[in-house]
């Protein structure tokens, strides 16, 4: 900072500042995949390595190729396998990357080929061999949680000099740098998945309790997912933004949720109901929203708004309330829509199902009276996807 | 590293490492209020400052008085609220810290007493006046996000010579190191924000889920959540560790959701049931483990045991499978107690409720029958705690 010319240790501090950027960077990126390919760039942009590789530790013990990257190959990034399907290949622990997973260990590695004779580790070159790639130097450090685990390793493949294509080794100052690097990657990693559980794990429970109502509407069958998609695809194509268009996705599933409240008679008769059987079937919008009511989770609360107004129209003549045109939330506009094209092309013990062009010509002429316009006209965008998602999920 | 005496640029590069670890460990703490604590105090620590105070930024742009730290005071933490209800001071603009939050520039006060009259901000001396403490240097940073948002001000007061009591101003060079430690701070506050909501929505989710149930058991009330936290409490007297009570907390919160499948004619019948009714009630269980099954979450899966076999007796004589002893799953062993004790201690349409000393007389004497007798007398180990729970959500 203040004087003097730059000097071996100024340096080394603009490499920690840089560092700190990094783990910033890493620590801010929660979708696992992207995470992984970040780390390895980031490790060998810091150590100007031509290659990489990163292997996670699996819950069982085993090493899984995670990232490979090769810019000597001219060829873009190859994942191997994806974050939900990975490709899991067992490493030997005599291996260079099984043998840092074991010790905790760095190991700096001026040429594989010239490796000691007892050092208990050696050169895997069936990836050189085939894909004709030349390793040499190699730097490879654990990627230690604060807790001590390692929960993987980097492995950076043929050092070049800054700025050039020429040959060097992994100078030792580096070690300390990519070894703070990967614990914040290790940390960075271990958040994420975290997230990403939770995540998944919240959904989940969101559909569970959507497919408890489909506990005893034995009707149903894969409706409430059709409509959820369908509901989504409208609201991308009606410019919503893609956090909504998730939040519309999970909370539509909900929308008839109220029907847990109907008593069975109802709920499974076969004939037409009666004018006070009806009346009470329409309790299911109000009774799905109390049962929503009052979550300071906004997709909660959505959910609770789609079940109680998926039921109203356009020109005001809807239940529970009678809103009319935008007084009705938008999510629950679509929803109708979805809802209402889904049901008319599936047959109930009651009716037979409409043809998709059938149920279309539907849509259309009910736009302005029971529909929003505008979320037609979005269905209508939609319509190959919509078409792919019932191909998708048969009634 | 590699030679040369320690100079101040040595110092520095220290410094950044010292400042990554403080990351390491900031990142890795998901507790959003021992984060805010820890934040402050690893600032003051690097600064050497005597005491600090961390504010937030309010969703409605605000800032709240969120930690105070005061080793001056010779008092401990004083923590402003705490994280569900946090104190909300509204600030000016024209203080230091909303002067910061505002620009989202750094201050570094020599002595608050003695401000530039144009500067556009204020020393609010309303903490010292009461406390009778004396600031006078202060290092104020906005903690940023990568994106740039300003999430809050951490706001350091009355340097001190490193060992010593003297007082000191900030030196230029740490404002730098500061905000570093602010940014990083910045990250982590808004990973264990996002993991604390996400928690807090997966596990309404589920409660949602329980309480769909009662939906039509109208006779249950609070049944569910009472029966939750008996079983918590148990597993908790039964030594299981911290994660496995948090799970069966949840969990068990489902036992009877299978009761979706059951008719409102058995369901809802206020006489005693028929053979066959009783015979299509017990179906509730497997009905339950199959609307939960196949999840790869492990609270999920834990609450589809629970549903199957919570009526389960020890001695075999139980439903659907008959398991005896240890072939029931531990969490089933706990929610049988927890479950058959809070339906003994209620009232129902069909029959009215056992006092307390009944109900544990029951339990006593079908230890080793109807109960696993390990979980009977986990039960009574912690009597005072299930006596305190029932009047916290009374039948």
């Amino acid at each position: 900072m203040s004087g003097g010319a730059p000097t071996h240790e100024s340096d080394l501090s603009e490499k920690f500042r840089r560092l700190i950027e990094v783990g910033l960077a890493l620590t801010s990126e929660s979708d696992v995949s992207a995470l992984l390919s970040r780390i390895l760039f980031e490790a060998r942009r810091f150590t100007c390595a031509e290659a990489g590789t990163l292997y996670l530790v699996t819950p069982d013990g085993k090493l899984r190729f995670s990232v490979v990257q090769n810019d000597g190959l001219r060829r873009s990034e190859v994942l191997v396998g994806n974050a939900s399907q990975p490709i899991t290949i067992e490493i030997s622990p005599t291996s260079i990357a099984g043998w840092v997973t074991g010790t905790g260990s760095t190991l700096n590695i001026p040429d594989v080929h010239d490796l000691p004779g007892n050092c208990g580790y050696q050169f895997d070159s069936s990836f050189d061999l085939k894909s004709g790639y030349c390793s040499r130097s190699m730097l490879v450090v654990p990627m230690k949680s604060p807790a001590g685990h390692i929960v993987g390793v980097i492995q950076l493949i043929n050092a070049r000099r800054p700025g050039t294509e020429e040959c060097t080794t992994f100078p030792k100052e580096q070690e300390e740098l990519v070894l703070c690097l990967a614990s914040q990657a290790a940390v960075a990693l271990n958040n994420a998945r975290l997230t990403s559980e939770l995540q998944l794990a919240y959904s989940e429970a969101i559909h569970r309790l959507a497919r408890a109502a489909e506990f005893r509407d034995h009707d149903t069958g894969e409706h409430i997912e059709r409509v959820s998609r369908y509901s989504a695809a409208i609201a991308e194509a009606l410019g919503l933004a893609p956090s909504d268009v998730s939040r519309i996705l999970l909370a539509s599933t909900l929308h008839d949720i109220g029907k847990l409240a109907i008593p069975d008679s109802i709920l499974q008769k076969p004939g037409k109901l009666t004018a006070g059987e009806y009346a009470e079937m329409k309790c299911h919008a109000k009774m799905g929203a109390d049962l929503l009511a009052g979550s300071e989770n906004p997709t909660i609360l959505l959910a609770a708004e789609i079940a109680f107004s998926h039921h109203e129209k356009w020109d005001g003549t809807g239940y529970p309330r009678g809103l009319r045109g935008d007084e009705i939330p938008v999510a629950a506009q679509i929803c109708a829509v979805a809802d209402v094209f889904d049901a008319l092309c599936s047959s109930r013990c009651y009716k037979t199902a409409l043809s998709s062009e059938e149920a279309c010509e539907f849509l259309r002429k009910e736009s302005g009276r029971h529909f929003s316009p505008q979320v037609v006209e979005a269905f209508f965008a939609v319509i190959d996807k919509i078409t792919r998602i019932r191909s998708e999920l048969p009634a």
